[in-house]
């Protein structure tokens, strides 16, 4: 092995660029030349790539987004496009490819490994979405960003009295997944919580809230996921029910951005490291994540045919705090 | 004079707990005793209050919100409520009082001097729309938390290659004002600004746009005041007119929370110094605020009569930022 | 179980109020009685406590600190005090105590333990040195802040060009351990790390920084953990190896506080409801902790006997990020 | 006027580049081509230097530290390295150049002016000891810096009990000015405030925090500025006269770093702009400054030989805070 691809794929995530330094880092370790492909699969298809050695990647670790980019194509997926994509692997001599991504570019990774390319992927998105995986890359940074939202609504949400008591409905990210919903509950002053994987019962929610209006609270403080809804179709439903007016916070892509935590540093470290490590002890068509505290490879087939399990302990959890 | 009180009215704003620091630790030094009325004027119509002593505001300067809790309503604005205020303030025999607030706040601290009582004003808001003051305390704040969502939604922006460019729209508070907004943009990577002090031309900022991508620049970001509509009327405005999606971010009442800036609270601890500096030396009738970066008082009447003129030369250096 | 107490022991770290909440939150959902007992096991001694019920802890989960204050004290560890401490417990008639802490507090759990009381300990130390869990409460928040450090000084270290490299050596916390240090390393951009786990070879540590210099990077970034020295004897030690002047930076007491990220609040979360759970179900003598991702109680005797096992791995791995 | 150079010289400052922003965008706005000049007068003297486009700083805002390096030469100040400079300017054939930096930075460019060049200084310092301008760029970032490690600190100092008081000192940077450690003071909950300006008296200090304790306060947070000597030595004086362990923490050059504040950003925009501004209308040989919240430019002469005035109202402020 002596030269080896990197990639970042689909969503940015915060966290990329230091699971970068670590595939470099790792690669120089193992005597390996990294190259760097640009702009995910479209940079496979298209060519565009650059060398990656130590003096790139030393200052990189702290930047949010992703220093080769990100991207999405749907050529990619075509025929003609997939074999432009193994056209260029094979032209650049690549003996490994590291694909750090989420759902979507696992699949694209097996889809090359099935081609005969030696595939390692790394779980990167704020979603946290992917089996295989406890943690993906990114996660941890949108949940600070929330919780951080959510500290500063309290701030004001306790500071103004009314005639009425305030309550502010907030739309944070996660497409099919309530996971950044429910994580920033646990750590939040959160009053109600909204996710996909759980059936919205608004009638409850505004029970809840009166209940707690009663003891003596004059505020509410709601995280929704955006797979339930949008926040101001929500904000209708909660309103109707409790007779005035909530006050709307949609975070957006920002949940996305910033420097990265140490966490998701940490994790990026990790996982860049070991999957080189990988592909150089010959593994392939896996993915490497973090299950139970330790790094392992668990299959491309596993992650891409099995939905990530809930964690129904967490969401007891969060019944139990916004109680 | 001996006893003075103190309350924090209307919307709450980072920093006001620093100017009720200032409050108390100039009242002591001058050998007052501080009331604190609680929730602005409900306060001092119910004749809600507590002493605040050296001890109490040892450790609040970091502290969002307000410890004395803030409030809004419109009983005190009819007779008979603000006669039990003005009652209340004789029966706590109070020599003077600090009023906290903005605009609505200010009308209210002008009229209890009209009817004898010696107030003094202090400029918190976020919005930043009170004559007599460069500057009013919370606005720091409140641009550093649209300037961090800015810097985090370039993040991913700059990373994310796709088939069209990205455009983000960010609604940020204000009320009938820009300044935040104004502001937000000549500190970040921001390509175009609507704001309701200006006429907005959905033609031209689609064409600067455009302009941009065809530059090689790939996304665009623009802030918008709410005083313009809501983030999703014009974003479909630009849709119809940029031809493809754009994506939406409404900060929401977050950006009255959150630690103070240091800024915010240099000012508060200035402000609220001078307050009861002013009341000392037999002032009323006033409120303190910073003008050309001097502490200085001016006449309530002329803070509640003039509307805050719009700064053209920053305007103008957005325009050229943006460009 | 009708009654249980908690307490806050040693250094405090970001997190505990977090942990608070949850074990009133818990306690309330098993119809508990909560007591507050002030200052650690000085309040046991001296009998200071409060009643903490649900809107007491629900807005704390983002406060630094602790609100019932944590304490050292030597007294009871003599069987006076300690008898003192015990008569107390009686006296509230507590069915069960949940202690939050470091080691020393583990120690003192075990004390109650083989003396009847019904004690559950929670691991909140920054130090991150305590058997029996992966993480404990505080140790991500003084991640962040460190890594938050090194970022901010790559950013000096980065733009200064001069005539000599710039060195900068920075003190961090974590008594015996060198936890702090080594996770931090694997989240910055860090060239060398000392910590009392792993002999200190200065000679190795200046021909590396040298070696970096002649590939081209001016700069160095070094963490050394406060268990290997005093940051001014290091700085001399590298400056005689590398012949100019380094830069210090001694971080100090800041790592204990400011808001705890989302990691902390979670896990602080997970395991204050999980001590109560542990209680409720007739369990004692343990301490909660995470163990691969789970959350499992562990014998106190196994917590307080075993020191904490070296991570050889992300040792390794930070020799291969620093080269 | 076709083509004007920019420089950043000295210590950098957060902020600097948003100032290179705002040169390049006015620039442009005026049909001038811009060159950047690497390292300050390094690149002067060795002929490194890179065009800058709009694309080049569109992106750059947020960034700590600045994109063309700064640098510190002693060769510049001899007649060789000078007029290597000159002829590089005229070989570069530049109309103009804006010297961004401090001190030493502005009496560079008041020799270049005197040697027939064409420039405008812009002050950019984390120190603010520069005459002419009420804020240097960089100094507002720096104070939030501080302010945050004081917010830090206050979080363990309030947490924890012990049998004696806990005094913190904290050492800031500032060279020969106590800017950044008095208006920190200002923003912060700090007990004693040590500055060049101002002579030290620990008698007092010790005096003052033991009538605190007294008053049942049981910490005291000190803040010193670098030009009154080590925090060691200023710790050991504090103990000899409390009679116990104080804390240290040096923060170090982490105050250079870091995203600049909103505040810092729009200073430089403003100076930026004003700077090319004033070129294209003829000026040079000044400092553009905000005096009295209005951008102005102050002759270089005035800049290099008046002393910044120190803040006595600012200075009599923290005493009534500290008290």
């Amino acid at each position: 092995m002596k030269k080896i691809g990197v990639l970042t794929s689909g969503g940015d995530a915060p966290g990329m660029n230091a699971t970068l330094r670590a595939v470099v880092k790792a690669g120089t370790y193992h005597n390996l030349e990294v190259i760097g492909i640009e702009a995910g699969y479209i940079g496979l298809l298209e060519g565009r790539y650059r060398n990656l050695d130590i003096l790139d990647v030393e200052e990189i670790v702290s930047y949010g987004g992703t220093i080769i980019k990100t991207g999405r194509t749907k050529e990619f997926q075509r025929e003609e496009g997939f074999n432009k994509a193994l056209d260029n692997i094979k032209n650049l001599e690549l003996d490994g490819l590291v694909v750090i991504g989420g759902n979507g570019s696992m699949k694209g990774a097996q889809k090359l490994s099935e081609a005969g390319i030696k595939v390692m992927g790394v779980p990167g998105t704020i979603d946290n979405d992917i089996t295989g995986t406890d943690y993906a890359i990114g996660f941890d940074t949108a949940c600070n960003i929330v919780t951080e939202t959510v500290d500063r609504i309290l701030d004001t949400a306790t500071a103004l009295v009314g005639s009425t008591p305030r309550v502010f409905v907030i739309e944070v990210m996660g497409r099919h997944s309530g996971e950044i919903a429910m994580t920033s509950t646990l750590a939040g002053s959160v009053d109600a919580l909204l996710i996909p994987e759980q059936e919205v019962d608004y009638d409850q929610i505004s029970a809840n809230l009166k209940r707690k209006f009663e003891l003596g609270k004059n505020y509410g403080i709601i995280l929704m996921a955006e797979g339930v809804g949008k926040v101001d179709e929500i904000s209708r439903e909660l309103e109707m029910r409790l007779g005035f007016k909530v006050r709307e916070t949609l975070l957006g892509h920002q949940q996305r951005g910033g420097r990265p935590t140490a966490f998701d540093r940490v994790l990026g470290s990790k996982l860049g490291a070991e999957a080189v490590n990988q592909l150089v002890k010959g593994e392939s068509s896996k993915m490497v994540g973090v299950r139970n505290n330790v790094v392992k490879a668990v299959e491309l087939k596993v992650v891409n045919s099995d939905k990530k399990k809930f964690n129904t302990k967490n969401y007891e959890l969060t019944k139990m705090l916004c109680y």
